[in-house]
Parts: C-alpha cells; sequence; structure tokens
C-alpha cells in the first residue's frame, strides 16, 4: 500500500473548524456541570502499560492499539478512561479521601479492522464516583449525566436502566449454570432477540418457565421485573427494594418519562457489577453514553470499596445537539504598509469591544475577493473599496 | 523488569485536579485569544503516518513513538502540531482560502531514554498562519503569542528572536562551506558558545576577521547586526530592512524592552527558513514557547506559499504563571435516607446560586471528620453537628 501525502490512518479524523468550535462549547458546558457538582477534573496519560490497564479495561485485546517503550515494555493507547481513574483513585493519594469524585474528558482509542465510519480515536466526557456503594451514589451520576443532555439541549432523552447482578440471580432461578449464563448475557449483549429466544429452546428450561423466560426482554417498567422476584430469596428482595427507591428518586427529579427499566439490558463492558445504564437521545441511533456500578474493577487495585459513574461521547452527543447554524460574525481589517500602524488600533479596539477581529496585510492575500467573502464585517484600509 | 500496579509508562504523567483546574483555566484564555484574532480551533488526530507526518516532523526519529496498524503500516503518536496542520492546510478544503489563520491546543509525544523530569507526552497552544509571507504576518503572531503571555501573567516575558536565513548569508561571507556552516548552526543550537569559539578556530576565517566572527554570538539589540551586513549584497539589506519594520512595530506594540534581536539564535526545529523566535519568562529557565517560519515545509505538501506560526508549552507556562493559592469554596450537603430530598432540594438551589455542592449520603462515608474537613462549608441534614 502506497500512502498518499494527505492520508490519515485507519479510522482517524480531523476535526474542522465548526465541529472543533462546538466540542469547546460541549467540553466547557458539559465540566463546568461536573464542576459545579463536585467534581475535580483529572488528566491521565495517553500512553498506560498494557499490563495494568490494557488487561483490565473490558475493551477487546484486538482493539487495543500496542506499542513497544525503549525497554521493550508493552504500551496501550488509554481504551477507556475508567480504568486508569481507577488506578488514580486506587494510589494512596485518594485512599483517604473517599468518597472521591473525579470526572474527565478525554480521547480514547480503539482500533478498527477496516473503513466503515467507526471512529478509531474519540472523545468522552464523564465522571468516577469512588468509594461510595450506596444507591444514592447511582442516582447520582444518572442525574448528573441527565442534566448535561439537558444543558446541551438533546432531545428526548431515553435512559435505559438495567441490573447486572439482579439479572443474574434471576437466571439462576431458572436452573442455570454459570456457563448458560454466559451465553444469555452474550445474547443480550447484543440484543439480538430472536437469538435469545432461540437459545432458550437450547437450554435446560421447564417448559411451563419457558414463555415467563422469554418476557425477560420484554420489560420496560420496573413493576414488570416483580414477577421474577423470588418472595424468600432477600437478596433479590434487597436489591428490587433499591430499584424501587432508585424510581422515586427519578421521579423526583422528573425524570420519569425519559427512563426505562429493561431487566435484560446488560453492557458490553464486563467489569460493571450492579446498576448498569445507557443513555439514548433524538438525532442518534447510537448510544450517547454508558455507565454503572464496577465494585469489581477497584478490587484488581487492592481497593474494596464501591464504585459507580458513566461516560459520554462526545461525537455523538454532538450529532444529537441542536444544530446552530448562525454564521459567526468576523471582521476583516485590511491594510498595506502606509495604514498599519491605523489598521493594528482598529482591530485592538474592535477585539477589545468583544468583535471577533483579523487584521490581514492586504498584499499578501492572492485571491482577494475569495478571501473577503468569508467575512461578514470589512474595513478596507488598503485603498479598496469598502463592500 | 516487573511493573508494578500503580506504575506509569517513562515520562507519562496523571494531571491531578488542581493541576487539571490550573490547565482549563489557561486553555480557555488563550484559545479565547487566538480565536478573538481571527484564528479557528482545529484539531487533527493523535495517530498519524510515519510516512507523511513521522518524516517531515523535525523531531528525532528515535524520539517518535511508532506503531504498526493492522494493515501493517507504520503510524506514530503525533510529535508536533506545525506538520499535521500542514498537512490539513494543504489539503484541498483550505488551499483557496489563503491567508488561513488555524490555532490548536493539543498534546504531544517525545519518547524519552529514561526516567529525568522531561515528560514524553505534553501540550502545546499555538498557530499557524499559512499563506502569507509578509513580515506582517511574522509580527502578527509574535505580538499574538506575547498578549497570551500577558494575559496569563506570566512576569518578565523575553523574547529573542533571530533569522536564520540572514545568519546563513552572512556565514557565507566568512568564507564558509555548507558543511562548516551547518557544523557553526549545529554549536549554536546547543548555544555552546565556548564550543563556538572553539569550533571557530578550526574553520578557515581570516585572522582578521575572527574577532567579527566570534562577535556573532554577543549581539542583543538589532542595529549591532549592521556590522555584518555587506551594503553591496541587496539579499542581505532587504532582511535587515525587513527587521527594522519589525523592530519598529514591536515598538509600537510596547515589546520593545523584551525583544532581544540575538542573531546567532537559531532553532532545533530545522524547518525553520527565515524569522525565528524563542519566548521566556519568569519562573521557568526553559523556552515557554518558540516558533518562526517555515516556508520550507508547505513545500514538502506540494504547495508554494509562506507560513509561520507559534506554539507554547502548557507545562512551562503553568511554572510560569502568577500562582493561585486561594482556597476554592466548596460546599458539602450529607444527607440521610430521611433527608434526601430536602438535601437534593438545597443542593440544587446552591448550584444555581454558582456555589459548588457536593451532595453526600452520610452512612456511604467511612471517615467522616477527614471527609468534611476538604470542604469550606458543611451543611449536615445528617443529625450531626454543623461545623
Amino acid at each position: 500500500m502506497t500512502i498518499q501525502m494527505f492520508e490519515k490512518p485507519l479510522g482517524m479524523r480531523d476535526d474542522f473548524p465548526f465541529i472543533a468550535k462546538k466540542k469547546t462549547e460541549l467540553r466547557s458546558k458539559g465540566t463546568s456541570i461536573m464542576e459545579k457538582a463536585g467534581y475535580d477534573l483529572l488528566q491521565t496519560p495517553t500512553l498506560e502499560y498494557y499490563e495494568t490497564i490494557g488487561k483490565i479495561s473490558a475493551i477487546a485485546d484486538n482493539a487495543l492499539f500496542k506499542l513497544l517503550d525503549s525497554q521493550g515494555e508493552t504500551l496501550v493507547l488509554r481504551p477507556d478512561m475508567t480504568s486508569p481513574i481507577a488506578r488514580v483513585a486506587a494510589s494512596k493519594l485518594l485512599k483517604e479521601k473517599m468518597p472521591v469524585r473525579l470526572a474527565y474528558y478525554s480521547n480514547v482509542f480503539r482500533a478498527q479492522k477496516r473503513e466503515g465510519g467507526r471512529p478509531a480515536e474519540f472523545e468522552q466526557m464523564g465522571v468516577e464516583l469512588i468509594g461510595d456503594d450506596s444507591l444514592y451514589a447511582d442516582a447520582e451520576v444518572i442525574i448528573l449525566a441527565s442534566s448535561i443532555l439537558k444543558e446541551l439541549q438533546v432531545e428526548s432523552v431515553r435512559v435505559v436502566i438495567g441490573h447486572t447482578q439482579l439479572l443474574q440471580l434471576i437466571l439462576k432461578d431458572f436452573g442455570l449454570s454459570e456457563e448458560q449464563i454466559d451465553l444469555v448475557r452474550e445474547a443480550l449483549v447484543s440484543k439480538n432477540s430472536v437469538g435469545f429466544e432461540q437459545l432458550a429452546l437450547t437450554l435446560p428450561i421447564k417448559e411451563e418457565s419457558l414463555e415467563s423466560f422469554n418476557r425477560l426482554i420484554t420489560t420496560s417498567e420496573l413493576e414488570e421485573w416483580k414477577q421474577w422476584i423470588d418472595p424468600l430469596n432477600t437478596e433479590q428482595n434487597s436489591l428490587y427494594e433499591e430499584m424501587l427507591k432508585l424510581h422515586t428518586i427519578m421521579e423526583r427529579n422528573g425524570l420519569t418519562d425519559s427512563v426505562t427499566f429493561d431487566l435484560s439490558f446488560i453492557s458490553h463492558m464486563t467489569y460493571y457489577t450492579g446498576l448498569v445504564f445507557e443513555f439514548y437521545g433524538a438525532g442518534s441511533g447510537f448510544p450517547l453514553g454508558n455507565g454503572g456500578r464496577y465494585d469489581g474493577l477497584m478490587k484488581q487495585f487492592d481497593l474494596q470499596v464501591g464504585a459507580t459513574g458513566f461516560g459520554l461521547r462526545v461525537d455523538r452527543l454532538l450529532e444529537a445537539m441542536a444544530p446552530n447554524r448562525e454564521k459567526e460574525s468576523q471582521t476583516l481589517v485590511l491594510f498595506t504598509e502606509e495604514t498599519e500602524q491605523e489598521a493594528h488600533g482598529l482591530a485592538q479596539k474592535l477585539r477589545s469591544e468583544g468583535q471577533r477581529t483579523t487584521l490581514q496585510y492586504a498584499p499578501a492575500v492572492q485571491a482577494l475577493d475569495e478571501f473577503t467573502a468569508l467575512f461578514s464585517d470589512v474595513r478596507r484600509l488598503d485603498g479598496g473599496k469598502n463592500g
């Protein structure tokens, strides 16, 4: 393959000014909401050891960008932000201040096999709330993510909520083994309902329970979950009670209409152990973001604490945000050698008044008509006619 | 080597909240000034082809982070921002709108051989003004960089200005060959004045010219340059005239006191072809940033246009910025199951009034005294005493 001069690697993109500007706005609004809620911004390095972050991350090994450092160690470009932040939070510095609230706005990397629209580098914005195992922590991050989506004017926001652990307990009650439960999970992750029902037929589920089993993928209201809760199973009941409490909090925050309680919803991120959720909005068929409880991940860093968080995908938020087609006002001041001083003074004045102003030596412009056409206001101190 | 759980690769760093917050402020101030002056923000990908960006960049090959993609092509983590922006500007989209003004705030990568304080990843903020070969373009970027340093309250700012091409012509007049000039350049890049004088003795410089040659490294005022300008050499004279014009513009912008005209100053970035400059400030012995004219680089992308720009190093700006030791005001609202609703309302109210507010379920905190001590204001709705 011969690489052309202007080519970029597979899945790599340039953000042109229009997008870069929207991103700046999104970043500023998002981080400001997270900070206002008591979250501290953190930035971890782009490169991490494969041994520490690469292996722990829930991203498939073949989607990792790997390289060797000068010592022969394998490095990875960070595939997600949750593991690096868990690394930092578990380090001595923050361990004594639990619960810690950390926020990030960072790019992450996923190697692509072929050119197909999926980006190999994209930005995520999110939080991790580490050291709080209560339901209130989960509620807090869901409400926080929702308020960011609201501030960004994303329309028709939907939050899908599931519970990994409760689903696991219910699947066990159908008499399934760990291996069989894993098969069910795979079918659910790929959201393949036909595959799910076909799989059900191959599993040792009692005939009278089959209909009930197949109904697992149809829930959207929390009260529907009740039918699978064994009244004698205290673990199931206490988890269901928590979900009812969450429902009340969502209600109080005006989120009831946008929440779907889908018992069969589970994440492809294997480190989630409890409550899991995913966000959708108008303008993008893909999830805008997701999150959940990942107490298990912290154990990998020798820390026995609860943790929950969310990550929003900036590229999808941009698609979902209300479009702003307003042409920005921008002044051009054209000058010659003789008027340079005057032009400079004018530009300074305009800028101090808040007006975006480009100062340009006219003889250096090759196509003056095309160039001036790019501006909403042209001040000619080069002898040309003001347009 | 065994990698410990919390280790990061050589030269990789975590930005803790205090630094991350300062960076956010710096980024916002800097990009706002660049935008106000008519520059458009651009973001290029982290990974580029070695064939296009890796080879063109002025960074030594062994300082590049290289990896193979799934097609077996060699990729690099971008070592600088000038070459990727030149790639974008030279592409069809922007070619017809010259001169283009592009700005960036991005991280770049330089592999380190050993742990010694030098970061392998750091952020740069800067502009590229492409398609303008006039002196006014150079003046514009120097003034712009200066105004960013001023806005960031960097003290004792110094701008060192040299001219690669003029120095080259003067060295030629001493009867030096291209190879000998290269040796002189190397001594100058490393700022080794002893080495420079020793080198002079080995060069075929006439004895009566030796003193004059050694004086090359002593200039700080533009008028001192005059002594080497051959009155009959029109190229030298016209370049010197331009420098005089630049001096006038600097004067008018109140920068005369902070400018040093050092004829022997040249950059380690080999793509600079004309005016070059470097910024210093109190608080950091290293340059805060640098820049210059790099018309040659654009030719690599088949574009015969002038280009100039600067890049500022964010890590060094942070050291040079006036310290802000003010403890940020942050409220903590502690609640129990009974007071959750009330606490939520209080937090919302405080946040809407602009107060940064953390909402925390009290029973989930293990060390309550240590935790509450982190806040400037604690509202206890958990039955505890307000502190």
